[in-house]
């Protein structure tokens, strides 16, 4: 049973289109059709920009049509005294300019999803807290902020256990009231590989979706449940423990595969105990397991000023590179 | 120049209906056309219920026809090694019972409004720190409710330096989704008097209305403009700076009433003058200082769990003056 | 390679006494020389104490002779709209009442251990913010507190990562200070069982020893590191993410034991190769990777509340079962 | 009576050197024996130096021998889209090395006092927060910090309140421990004027003592308690309601001075009454009472990137104007 299976039977969702493109083109790396992928390098890492095209890809690929950018940061785990992101930063805000297309008379409603009182879920609620808010000064105190600043509101709306509203349900009115030109939602991802928590940021031009992520307690958030454009930014903070106990089963197999009665086992005849298997480690509490590194509040951190600087540059025509910094105390 | 005109003429408005209505009475004690009002004593102290009955009482005490209902607390101030409120608690919920006339298959809003980094402003975000929310829960598991429980949701909506969005533009989108019976908004107010800091409770059944209390931040919340009933619930944790100035001008007058020339002071050809004095001495902040005691943390944490426990009982049909205590911890 | 093995080679410390106990005694559930277990059941659960009584038992358990209370509490997860823990919190004051043995003129330090920003990390300073500190109150209001309330003081001394300091380095001078007569630390434990995690309560009266739990940053807090009698009391919060690995590979070994291809794979020969596959799932993180439920935070709130109460019943004479719920507000 | 007079009956301390100064020289701007001043403007405002050179001077100036630099900085309490505080930033490191002396083998122990939980107290813990902590990385990896950073340790201690322990009983353990060349306390002060609130920063050379400020739950924090070199720093962010009171008071004699009725009232003879007319506006918190700008918060935020930035520059070689920037996120 490879890893694709295996998710699709516990039904588990990879945030990151990377991941799951990866996941369609095998060890045998085959195209798959309907998606285009371009990669560059840059000093930091790699971008990596997969395009869903049409109706086919969408279902193969699980996730709709539209454009998914991921930043990979290979260096960004490991500890920093002093803490330089500025080139990731500044490109980030350019592929977020390239998405966003910020006019200087646009709206954009900032949402910074989860719960603050888990920390792997804590990234959202951080973001927003460093990103510049400018709604109440285009009425207060307009001649300071015209065509310097962007129109900026953020919420953080908290989980569904804390308020009892789905966000979505929250959103909705808001973006009525608002009118954003863009609703931006930031969210905490869970990824497929340990190597991803906190080294990997996905910009998504389709919102968040249904089936995804860390947490089962929202509904879909795009243009068609809230009516305009949403664009999603996420990090992934966790895997799901599921995920490591197949890692397990598949590293064993590749360590053993000489062995024929082994190789036999991961037969489709044998799907069900494996399936079985992995869900008794894992009771009581199956799905909601997730793996994580001690020092997450820490990457979270760091993910978290990244994303609001560039947020912070593409967004306000009078925020570039040489004074972002300033916005993030 | 009495504290009537002054607080007029700086602007300042009483949140207490209590305060106003003296002020209106005056040391004569009149009475005051159009308002009544009733006094009760219990063990833990005074409740006192004054309704403004007609347009024209509306005016005189500057707020709208309704009820508003006011629990002084002497004792509640003095620190207590084991907190037991048990008393006020269930009688607050009684009064709040009368307000709000919960049905078993109601559905209430309860938003806690302020700014949870200032102190003396986080009267709100505690109670709904400590309020049974179960909204979600009748989607999940409505068996576990239904019957026992009101659908009560929650939020604490932020401020509008750190969000962009006016408290009620935030509000209304939610109103028409949630459709609540009654939204009970929660507040910290400012008082005229420094006894009655964190010894004193509000009930208003017109919700919240211009020119009130510590902020100036957020637009009326009533029927009106929520298009659904709401109840306002407040504890005063400051007093404006400039009534302490005041207070002390008043008090100078007192003391040497038999002094003729100072006597003259205060008549109103020196009201200009008085009225720059408070001002100067409040540069460079006037309007936005507060005066609060050291320990206000603590009063609002009191003060928090009463509202919290009396808002319990008072929404859930299942709990109780026995029970009520497990839903504060 | 069984768990044992497994756990020896990986440098993996379980907390919990009653795991280790088990390991020991295996499926032949064999006696441990030196070793004493006890144990009773009560509504909610079943208490354990093991005695370790000599060096050769504190050998192969891997801890100090002492004694170890385990409260398993199998239902305690499951959320509850009316929390009620009174039967536990009681009976766990109870045996905290053995082990600590309170006069009525003593001195105790209350410490939380862990850090506040990484939740399945936050037990014990949750504990703290609920525990009676009284230390002040004999010196400012003696007469309200003398023979009511013991002299209790508390902190929450941070982390490494944080302050610079050793916890062990910060507790030393203030011992000396304070001269508690029983030292008692709150800290969050790693188990080797995900059934372990927030339904278990371990208390130890040999303090925290070196080689324990989710942290690696501390050194021992006990008798002879710190001048006074150390009392542990902890909640499994996380499991180690290695063990999960491990306990995949047992699973899948288990299920096909007739063929004998799998057995051999288990055998000594490979056991190089099967910490090396554990190893490789876990890059890049290693003996930091955690497996918690996303639910931890209310987890953790549950197992404080009862702990905090348990303590304040323990420590102060005239804190019973009747009025301690006040306590933790 | 006048303000020496007033703050002297009501046991007021000023925490601000230049305040005492000034009170002292008077109207008549008198010089005053044993004290020296010496100012100098810079870019962003005034720097101010005062010397206490001898015994007699620390009698009259109420505070002990050594040097109080005071940073007045009119334009900092405005709020600025994109907080540029450089200037400052760089002044105060200047100032704080002449003061602190730092050299590449040192050690510092850096202590935020107050209050988390109460606003305007909350700056220490602010401060702590920005610090750059490297002490447990000279153990783990001395060849990435050795000649580029000093070695700091840093804690928040917490109020007698919260913990039952005096600051000064639980740093004086851990200086013996640590063996810090200089401790820095950081601490919220009560100033003369609301002016001040938000715009001075005072460094003493003489640590904290007895009588000031916000407090009064500390004792001295000086080399005499703690036995090493002590530095404070410190931002007013109250004044006390008292000082309003007298201010008004002040404030009419001035605009009345030809009223000989009302001259006759600052006389000696009334200052009993005087203070019984300040004493009964401010019942019944009298003492506790304190006057804050509802913004606070904001205020506390600017001033505490200012001093952490100022003492990672300070104490670490490899941080200057250029990247301290990045310490503070």
């Amino acid at each position: 049973m490879d890893l694709k299976t295996f998710l699709q039977r516990s039904n588990i969702h990879l945030d990151l289109a990377v991941e799951a493109h990866a996941l369609l083109r095998g060890d045998a790396d085959v195209e798959v059709d309907g998606v285009a992928m371009n990669q560059e390098d840059f000093s930091d890492g790699t971008i990596t920009v997969i395009t869903i095209k049409d109706a086919m890809a969408e279902k193969t690929m699980g996730r709709p049509i539209g454009t998914y950018i991921t930043f990979e940061l290979p260096e960004l785990r490991d500890a920093d005294l002093l803490r330089e992101y500025q080139v990731t930063t500044t490109e980030l805000a350019k592929k977020l300019k390239k998405v966003i297309d910020p006019k200087k008379d646009n709206t954009f409603l900032v949402v910074g999803l989860g719960n603050w009182h888990a920390t792997p879920d804590a990234l959202g609620p951080r973001v927003v807290e460093k990103t510049l808010v400018t709604r109440h000064l285009f009425k207060f105190i307009p001649e300071e902020v015209d065509g310097k600043m962007c129109n900026v509101a953020a919420i953080t709306p908290g989980v569904l256990g804390l308020t009892g509203i789905e966000t979505a349900d929250m959103l909705r009115g808001l973006v009525e009231h608002v009118k954003p030109d863009c609703l931006i939602a930031i969210d905490a991802l869970a990824a497929g590989s340990l190597s991803r928590i906190g080294t990997t940021i996905q910009i998504a031009d389709t919102g968040i979706n249904p089936g995804s992520g860390i947490g089962n307690h929202r509904r879909g958030l795009n243009e068609e449940t809230l009516g305009c454009k949403v664009v999603a930014i996420g990090v992934p903070t966790v895997v799901n423990a599921a995920v490591i106990a197949h890692q397990t089963l598949e590293a064993i197999l590749k360590e053993f595969e000489s062995e024929p009665a082994l190789a036999a086992i991961y037969s489709p005849d044998h799907e069900e105990s494996l399936m079985g298997i992995v869900d008794n480690v894992l009771h009581p509490f199956r799905g909601s397991l997730m793996v994580t590194p001690k020092e997450v509040d820490e990457l979270i951190e760091k993910s978290a000023l990244i994303i609001a600087g560039a947020l912070n540059i593409c967004l306000h025509p009078d925020i570039n590179k040489d004074n972002y910094e300033s916005t993030l105390y």
